[in-house]
């Protein structure tokens, strides 16, 4: 397995300590896997303690067996008390806590436990630290890309005519893990459940969704009410393919359309409108870029064909058309016309202008970029065109 | 789909109605999917808010288009406290909340929202509520079992000499979707991942896992650190498969063990001890017995073979030897020395005496059981023995 470089993960651990200093707060103190994940390479039940000087401090509930240096085994967080003046640490006041995450009690409980008055969110702060990523962050999305077009150009040959977009989805689902796929669906929010990705075919994908994802579609179970729902892939309807490019660590999020035999003209309009959003906002986007322009200009593409209707949904619409991607499938900046970022060299980005067309489903792509100096590097690299199946 | 009878639904809010008035509390406001599953039938992106009498008010965010009788469509939390007159309802003082999932800035943002002072936990009442099931439920419960049996009886025509634990596991898990589950696995508590199960062969049976399952396993990458991690299945090893029962929203949980080829006779002989304890347990256990004794009798039959070392993991032991089943796979009561609670009638509990050959793997055997007044029903039916592959 591939390990981040320890320099990287120290300039992680220092930017954080430069937000400390800044807050002039006592500590950070991680918990979730994700983040945990960002700054030591692991993941373990327990806390990060970071102070504003110094090596960060494990302190690990499980698994009881990890080593190295500045681990602690622990069983309750108040233990950490009298663990802090071993390492040269006063009680903690001031408290940088991803709050937006841990459950209410957990940090009541640390709270209690290190007798901290005051508990102030860190969560944004570490989500914009991650927007930028590293040459070796870099890597990781690209080798997912790479492996995720794999499977997507092998798409014509899973499909076969009787199939329910369930069915389609079980076998795309087999694809993407013999080769290489992960499995685990990582992305952030409340509410927010997805396994493996979303098939939209026909009606389905005009279902609203209780989720904070592009599309919807009623599942086929209420506890999982995303995506396939058992829709028959018939002829006259579009089949939309959005799965996991989870092969690493780091995700690439990529979308791609098909036509089932003959579809109406339009869904070949809306699809090529999405292709030509792309081919538009890759003529000015780069580093410097103003998020709120890539939405507009979809915006205004939208406009000129008339597509407004159908546009990111139909009952429901979305009022984005792309997000960060790294760790968490959903990660800033998000696309919308209200964001008030700028793209960053090594940020990643997915956009997915989409099209909800009631009765025949949904058509657009969706792409995985890499922000650069001079331009937007594709990594998803795939056939884009509205393929008949 | 099967639904929820509403009879079931009201008898649920009625019982959480009982609950606010025995804490003299204004409001239940119930978030997190599972629980809305369970009182509303429904996963929504909002609140269910209870009061002590009345039928209970759905505040939706997402889908927009839900529709029903007390339905209220809103943006943000802030407007709960507009609608709460249109029922009859004052300002809530005393809340119950979920403050054990939901995460602490959510919970004090509805507090603000609300002007709520006082805030009490509620999910370790719901979950205890949850514990027994109606026979609706139990049918569900029923049939993820029958189908989880179906595909577990088909491992050895799975399995293929110079596979790997992942390859084995990918194939299990193509079998699975093909066989109705629904994919998601939930499971309750911080920092607990999961995709679809858990397989261990050989020495990676022994790895301690960051997570609360009963045994661990190092992952294919440390961004989800449990499970298969690439051993070859060959001849000397045992296999364990302990995948997804998640067919309908209620789960199965079952565990079988498997010989690769010729294996050392401990491996025979603690498999019998496992297959050996539930005999013993379904001797004794009905509604009424104490679920300490349960682990006593796993405790007492494993210091009679000698096999302390070797039981619920070795570097790190898990002290425990089953749980409740439903909605989520990890539900109370736990089965544990210190357990309190005792076997009530229509509970669903899953045993899983285990044990962790160095250099062997694991073997060991998981039944779902339900809980009737004269005894448990076993709804996990399929060979018990080590089979040999």
């Amino acid at each position: 397995m591939q390990k981040t470089p320890s320099n990287e993960l120290k300039n992680r651990i220092a930017t954080i300590q430069k937000e400390l200093a800044r807050q002039q707060a006592d500590a950070c103190i991680v918990t979730t896997a994700v983040n945990l994940m960002y700054l030591t390479d692991a993941i373990f039940d327990g806390f990060l303690y970071i102070a504003p000087q110094g090596d960060p401090v494990m302190f690990v509930k499980r698994p009881v067996d990890i080593s190295g240096e500045n681990v602690e085994i622990i069983r309750k967080p108040e233990q950490i008390t009298d663990l802090l003046p071993k390492y040269g640490l006063g009680q903690p006041r001031r408290v940088l806590l991803e709050s937006d995450v841990v459950p209410y009690e957990s940090i009541m409980r640390l709270r209690a436990a290190l007798g901290m008055p005051e508990v102030l969110g860190v969560s944004t702060i570490l989500r914009k630290i991650r927007m930028v990523k590293s040459d070796y962050e870099l890597s990781l999305v690209r080798e997912s890309a790479r492996l995720q077009s794999l499977v997507y150009a092998r798409i014509s040959s899973i499909f076969k005519p009787g199939m329910t977009d369930i069915d389609f989805q079980i076998e795309m689902e087999h694809l993407l893990r013999k080769t290489g796929s992960l499995g685990i669906f990582r992305c952030y929010g409340d509410n927010m459940d997805i396994f493996m990705g979303s098939i939209l075919a026909g009606e389905n994908a005009a279902a609203a969704s209780p989720y904070d994802f592009a599309l919807g579609g009623k599942g086929i179970s209420p506890v999982l009410p995303l995506g396939a729902n058992g829709t028959l892939l018939q002829p006259g309807i579009t089949l939309m393919v959005d799965m996991c490019g989870n092969f690493t660590p780091y995700q690439s999020d990529m979308t791609r359309s098909f036509a089932i035999g003959d579809v109406p003209e339009i869904a070949h309009r809306a699809h090529q409108v999405s292709m030509d959003i792309h081919r538009e906002i890759l003529s000015f986007a780069k580093a410097g870029t103003s998020c709120a322009d890539l939405y507009f200009a979809a915006e205004e593409m939208t406009h000129r064909y008339g597509l407004e209707p159908y546009f990111m949904g139909t009952v429901q619409q979305a009022k984005f058309i792309g997000h960060g991607v790294g760790l968490e499938i959903n990660e800033p900046p998000v696309l919308t016309p209200r964001s008030r970022e700028v793209l960053l060299p090594r940020m990643v980005i997915a956009i997915e202008p989409k099209y909800v067309l009631p009765g025949i489903g949904a058509v657009g792509v969706e792409n995985t970029y890499i922000v650069h100096e001079d331009g937007l590097e594709k990594v998803t690299l795939c056939e884009e065109a509205l393929v008949r199946l």
